[in-house]
């Protein structure tokens, strides 16, 4: 499969042309977000909770608390919603009509399962780590048997996914090209500033090289 | 109202001591956040919607077009779920169970509705295109009578809310301190790239002094 079919579910229906469903597309705006907003319902009601979450294969993971009532909830089985956005610019149109931004989303629907064989829990937790910084698994202390016990790992499966996206300049109304109004785009970018090591950190233990 | 009272939707129980429940401080959270993902309950299933939002005093705003199928349903009162996050940091602990992210996001329930005051409307159109870009509504066309027709503006009232933040240095259990682990904290920002004049940006039209 190289992209998800389109569903009634997942068929972008505003402003269709920026529709994207092919499968690497939409797996690499899920791997390059830290964090998703995942939404269920719960009495009737739309919840979201926003999370760190992974993707390992065609699989999405998030962990939690064996103590947290939602987590608990999700670990029977529950239909959810996740979704991710990156913001890549302002796009400053000569009318306020036109303003919007650029941007990539991608919007999932799934079916959450708890994690119970160890090798598939620990690989999620592997990849949590290494996509919060690459090559810090190598470096920490792994899970001990309490924090294992503690932890608690849902897979969600993709059912539907779609994406969204929008580059380029802005597009004004042809009447417009002739205002004396500044045009363009300002772009965002997520900065990492200069690591700031914990004070308690060990005399003499060094920054390692994936953070430099 | 200096904070929203607390009640069953809003009590943060898992790590309560990153709840956030003043006023200014989630109105701070929010104002800082170009997009929402706003989720909702559509026949019994969970569905999100990454869009732009802001705030005008005590009520959130969301537009789109008239031939929406959402904004459609949402105009006749739709019990809704919006959040924001801002993810500040890395948290690089010395035991992966206690990575983290510094972050700062607010959960709201709301009730959308339709606004059909035109003064309303034009200051959440005012309020929107400010949020992109603060100084910019002065120097834009405004919307005309066909692009005010196609728009559809949705208020939602703030029923319940609640923020969550982790700030600080990684928290790590007393005997992994020894460790020869580097620890610390990697701070993100959004950083403004140099704007990008539009191609066909008109002959001899300066930079605003709001972009430079």
């Amino acid at each position: 499969m190289s992209s998800f079919p389109l569903t009634p579910n997942n068929r972008i229906t505003r402003l269709p042309k920026r529709g994207e469903y092919d499968l690497d597309a939409i797996y690499s705006i899920l791997d390059e977000a830290l964090v998703c907003t995942l939404a269920f319902v719960r009495e009737g009601q739309p919840v979201q909770i926003p999370t760190g979450f992974c993707r390992v294969g065609d699989k999405l993971y998030v962990h939690g608390s064996v103590g947290s009532g939602y987590m608990r909830a999700m670990a029977e089985g529950m239909n959810v919603c996740l979704s991710v956005t990156h913001v890549d610019g302002l796009v400053l149109a000569r009318s306020a009509f036109h303003h919007s931004m650029n941007y990539r989303s991608v919007v999932i629907f799934g079916t959450t399962a708890r994690v119970t064989d160890e090798n598939e829990m620990y690989l999620a937790l592997e990849a949590f780590t290494e996509k919060v910084q690459p090559g810090r698994w190598n470096d920490v202390r792994e899970p001990d048997a309490g924090e294992w016990k503690a932890t608690l790992v849902l897979s969600i499966t993709i059912d539907d996914a779609s994406g969204k996206v929008r580059t380029g300049p802005p597009k004004d109304d042809d009447e417009d090209y002739t205002r004396d109004t500044w045009a363009g785009v300002v772009p965002l970018k997520i900065q990492r500033l200069a690591p700031i090591p914990d004070q308690l950190l060990k005399e003499g233990v060094p920054m390692p090289d994936y953070l430099k």
